[in-house]
């Protein structure tokens, strides 16, 4: 600490310069493997309560206990110059996740973030449709900044005078090994204001803890049944008539299809909306959405929640809107009970009362260039920075209200969501088109309790198009978004079979996705997630030394090299994409043995192999000991409910179970228990057994039947 | 005002959300066109005070008398939420010019910026180089918000409720008139303080505005004669003889040479830096500085601000550190005397007493990856956002005061300024390296009061070379940057006696040069600038609607056009630029006749005319009545100062005239009025005449000779 000797040296200065105390903070443990600490005064408005977040504390009560995993003297916090400032000590090979729904990178360390919900602007900076505030570390903790202001991180880049193993200066003349970033052992937060709460999360595995942060945050969710079958989204203005066909040409088609969404077009006026349904278009909305709801059709309607002048709501939110408007259409301070109910009824009445399933939240992210700036004012007080952090979550809240006053479950799609938004049955979408970014940020969405669909619109050639359609079909929700391009599955004649194969693989694939999901609200655990989350992965971050280049790399800044093109669905399923113009590619697998789905053979263990893919299949791997629960292919969910004899596919040497979750697949009776759960178990010896682990009701499935595969 | 009678009607709300009443600001008038006022409680650390900047009163008196430009009610204040917002109406014509060194824009309406001291970011956000939170408005005011915080600006973005002529919403679905960026009828601004001063200018035109701000922040400058001449960087961890041999090689080529800059080597060690002399490269530093000046050649040193532990200088400065280093190294707070003093002596001693002419102050700008985190603190109590918005110019300070100690002028180069700058003989560069940029980097900085380089370093062809070459030799510093790339003027032989023939040129134009900077001492006006400060120029920004692309513009962005690759260089040299692969290019000239700087034909008028140009020569435009000064083509300033004999050329039909400023060329003696100033009139019918403005003394030129071009 030679730095602070000098500075007893300097009288005055010392006072004026010395790091602020620790303040080693009085944490309270809140429930197994979770602690608050407040630092500051705290804003009244905060990322839970925003939308008033009720912890899932009998299901965190369900796991294991453990010990404050930091030296609380080491985490430094301090309050000045109007804004919270904390230190979190960083260990050599540390590495940290999450901070957002970032697309290009998956380790956070080296990188620095403000926090700022918009657009996704190609630069894993921060600004994103999913800014969520917390991090986890491979060191077995995480934690979760509680504000809704634009918080800034430096993970890992700032180098400290007093730091307890500070890097050693080079010469960067005459030694080649001269570092551009020199090591740094700190992760510090600044957040804007004069407080905040901070929870932190520990658990058995970097897993568990993002399963307590999810919990904690009152998440996950199960959608509802039809939610997990495919989509198509139809051009803007389509009419009922033109909707009728389309359903018509998937059945003609063979093509699954559980729900169709609807563009700009069903409202009478948008950007901004109504809320009201055209008459032109639609002149007999009720009898249309009746139609297809004979048809297994769920309908999702596309808004985006500024309200236009002409519409029925407007003079009845337009007093609890704020300073500004985006594109002419008022912003209503949902975080008042008033305009929300406003809202939910409206919505009931218009739309849920005739079986529409959900919503399409567009434009709650940004971009900057429309939606209201920070100087903004709202009715409640809250800051137009704060309203940004949190506007995607308040609509979430306010539909999913609507909805469960119904007892029934939704799934839609929204643009923008934060910390507290695990418990929306909501999956995130955007205008980036990059296939490897689609499926990067399904490796991250799991990190920051969000969902995220690659959704798939246009394609160069047949090829691309029938690789995006199996990512697509591989995420949580399986998507054709032909809002602008009018694109069919079968709009590449040539590649239609591959892509129906796909298709009909995920409906195949159902028993297992609604399982994980069931996982995900039980116990917390994201169903789709980063390699990174699995025991025995090694996810450390290579970095080669850069090359000087006066114009390209004038500070050789290192080559960094991550795993960022593959990722689980749920425990047992490793999803490695194809991307356009590939006929391999590599696969890193954890350890362990892995097995190809559709074979059964060993492909590796704990190594990087190269897989070869055909065009027809996605490549898929298993863990070992692993049993996948699947039906026959079906082609709407309806097919699934009505009941499917059930096939169990048996991976590997090891001894393994699947837990196999069904209920009524629509309601939210599920939480008074009305569920079933069976175990199935194979043994290394190859004897099945199963056991029943919930039997509250509901089971679609006929008579089980089991296959070792490759054998 | 709608929205307002509803809010009475909704008691309570009404108080939350109305708009804080505008503060009419007690505008005190300092100076003719120039009023400041304060907002809430500034804070004790500002742009100007923080280099104790004083306004050039004298000059400033010497403008014409103005009214306040604005209805003082229309501009709206108020702190709240730790914060300062303000609002300034636009018209529906209006542009805005300014907010900092930008590279692909030039009117700044519809941008939205967070004005951050970095490296630029390749987005015209705020993020860059020089970030000044000044802007100039084309209805013929300005503003200065003297806060070294990070600074939002929405300029023409947000659409308020309370609008007084608010746009009408449209319906996307059905109007094809749907604008994606509604009408703006506001500038608004977040100072993430308290407090803020604010200074608002007024002026005949926008260059008077510009050059009344220019004025109130302390400069411009005269740089001294040999800064003008050609500046070759030599490749890092040259030798003395190494350097020697460089210096001769441009004597046998006989291409221009005044200054050599030394970049890492010189030093002891680099990154961070000893500021000493390396005894192995230069064992005999004074010997090798007396052989420099004896050949004519002045020495400009690379450095960074960022003190090595092996440093002389470390113990005396360590003290006075901030919390965090910088490739190891700490950074002083030069806020404090202590620090800058010991700092002055140790330069003086060990290089400006050997005649080192000045130096390139790097990575003071950024970035964020390496520069200290915002949450760093400095012994002052200044905060790690402030310093950094401040860096540059602190060290530009502490090394003008050393070299004004020694009443000798410096001139540099640097990678961060802010407002307060324009007093620094200091011209900005950066590692981007796109030619057009660079050339719209050149248009902008004369908005914001600062200098920029378009330096030539590498380059993929000798067509390429060249035109890169004929750009930096028509900018304020005519530099090529070899440090990488060890690169010659004449490593493209192909084009080099189309190097030298520009680089020839820029020598003769020596005369006008220096002339041009005398203005920007005397009279603020920024010798480089756009073409949206010249009277008569149409710099209207044109909007052409965007086209609909589902993944390419799914917004229908419209697509902005303007004019960004021709800029003024002094009052009567209009520069357009030829980029690789051109033979020619249009350029837009301001009302009044135009004509070719090399035949005198007349080329156009208020009009976009598509001109040729060869190889060898960069399209150069001369105004209407023009008198060019030139001297023959000298190879150094020395053979400048030495005395010329003078030509005058005549451009065009209308009367008009030339201050031909002289003086020493290397003291500050022309402050205390040792300078002559000669008028050179042409009328006409082609009576030529000479009258002499001021005769302090200085004059280096011999007999002159009139040249009526055309003819």
């Amino acid at each position: 600490m030679k730095k602070i000797l000098l500075w007893v040296g300097t009288g005055l200065l010392a006072a004026a310069c010395c790091r602020t105390e620790p303040v080693p903070g009085r944490w309270k443990n809140e429930a197994p493997g979770v602690w608050t600490t407040v630092v500051g005064r705290p804003e009244g408005y905060d990322l839970l309560s925003s939308t008033d977040t009720k912890p899932r504390r009998e299901a965190l009560n369900g796991k294991s206990a453990q010990d404050f995993p930091l030296d609380m003297s080491r985490i430094e916090m301090a309050v000045r110059d109007g804004k919270t400032f904390l230190t979190f000590p960083l260990t050599p090979d540390e590495q940290i996740y999450g901070l957002g729904l970032q697309f290009k990178s998956v380790g956070r360390r080296g990188q620095i973030m403000r926090l700022h919900m918009d657009h996704y602007g190609s630069q894993d900076n921060g600004r994103t449709h999913a800014l969520v505030p917390f991090f986890v570390s491979s060191e077995g903790y995480g934690v979760l900044i509680n504000s809704a202001r634009y918080v800034d991180l430096w993970v890992g880049t700032g180098v400290r005078t007093d730091s307890p193993n500070p890097p050693v200066a080079q010469d960067r003349n005459t030694d080649p090994a001269w570092n551009p970033q020199p090591y740094s052992d700190n992760l510090e937060v600044l957040v804007p204001a004069e407080g905040v709460e901070l929870v932190l999360f520990s658990g058995e595995d970097m897993l568990d803890v993002v399963s307590r942060f999810n919990l904690w945050c009152g998440g996950g969710f199960i959608p509802p049944k039809w939610g997990l079958g495919f989509w198509q989204r139809t051009p803007t203005r389509y009419t009922d008539s033109m909707v009728r066909a389309e359903v018509e040409a998937f059945v003609e088609n063979g093509f699954p299809l559980d729900v169709v969404g609807l563009e700009p077009g069903w409202h009478s006026a948008a950007y901004p909306c109504t809320f009201e349904w055209d008459s032109t278009r639609f002149p007999d909305p009720a009898g249309f959405a009746d139609e297809m709801q004979r048809r297994g059709v769920k309908l999702n309607l596309w808004c985006n929640p500024y309200i236009a002048p002409r519409a029925k709501l407007y003079d009845s939110l337009a007093p609890y809107a704020g300073t500004h408007t985006v594109w002419c259409g008022i912003v209503p301070d949902y975080t008042l009970r008033e305009p929300r109910e406003v809202f939910k009824r409206h919505i009931d009445r218009e739309q849920l009362a005739l079986g529409v399933g959900g919503y399409k939240v567009d434009e709650v992210d940004g971009f900057d260039c429309w939606l209201w700036p920070d100087v903004a004012e709202f009715p409640s007080g809250v800051t137009g920075e704060q309203m940004r952090s949190t506007y995607g979550n308040l609509v979430m809240a306010a539909v999913d209200e609507a909805y469960r006053a119904r007892n029934l479950r939704t799934y839609g799609l929204v643009r923008a969501a934060n910390a507290g938004a695990v418990r929306y049955p909501y999956v995130i979408y955007s205008d980036n088109y990059s296939h490897r970014e689609f499926v990067t940020g399904v490796v991250n969405s799991g990190f920051n309790g969000v969902l995220w669909t690659p959704e798939v619109r246009a394609s160069g050639s047949g090829e691309e198009w029938v690789r995006r359609m199996q990512t697509t079909c591989f995420s949580p929700l399986a998507q054709l978004n032909a809002w602008a391009d009018g694109t069919k599955p079968w709009s590449f004649p040539e590649v239609y079979e591959a892509c129906r194969e796909v298709a009909l693989l995920r409906m195949q694939f159902l028993p297992y996705l609604y399982s994980t999901f069931a996982q995900y609200y039980r116990e917390g655990v994201p169903p789709f997630r980063a390699m990174n989350l699995v025991a025995g992965f090694d996810g450390r971050v290579k970095r080669e030394k850069g090359t000087l280049d006066g114009t390209e790399n004038p500070y050789e800044m290192a080559t960094i090299r991550e795993i960022t093109d593959q990722y689980m669905m749920g425990n047992d399923l490793l999803v490695a994409p194809l991307f356009a113009g590939e006929t391999e590619r590599k696969v890193v697998f954890p350890q362990g043995d892995w097995y190809d789905f559709y074979t059964g053979e060993r492909v590796g263990n704990g190594n990087e192999v190269v897989v070869r893919g055909t065009l027809g299949r996605i490549p898929l791997f298993v863990r070992d000991g692993a049993v996948i629960p699947m039906i026959p292919a079906v082609r709407t969910t309806a097919e699934w409910v009505a009941g499917q004899p059930l096939e169990l596919r048996v991976y590997g040497k090891a001894a393994g179970s699947f837990d196999l979750y069904d209920d009524d697949g629509t309601t939210y009776d599920f939480e008074q228990g009305k569920y079933t759960i069976r175990r199935f178990t194979a043994s290394p010896e190859g004897r099945y057994s199963v056991e029943e682990l919930a039997s509250g009701g509901g089971w679609s499935y006929g008579p089980e039947q089991w296959r070792k595969m490759g054998e």
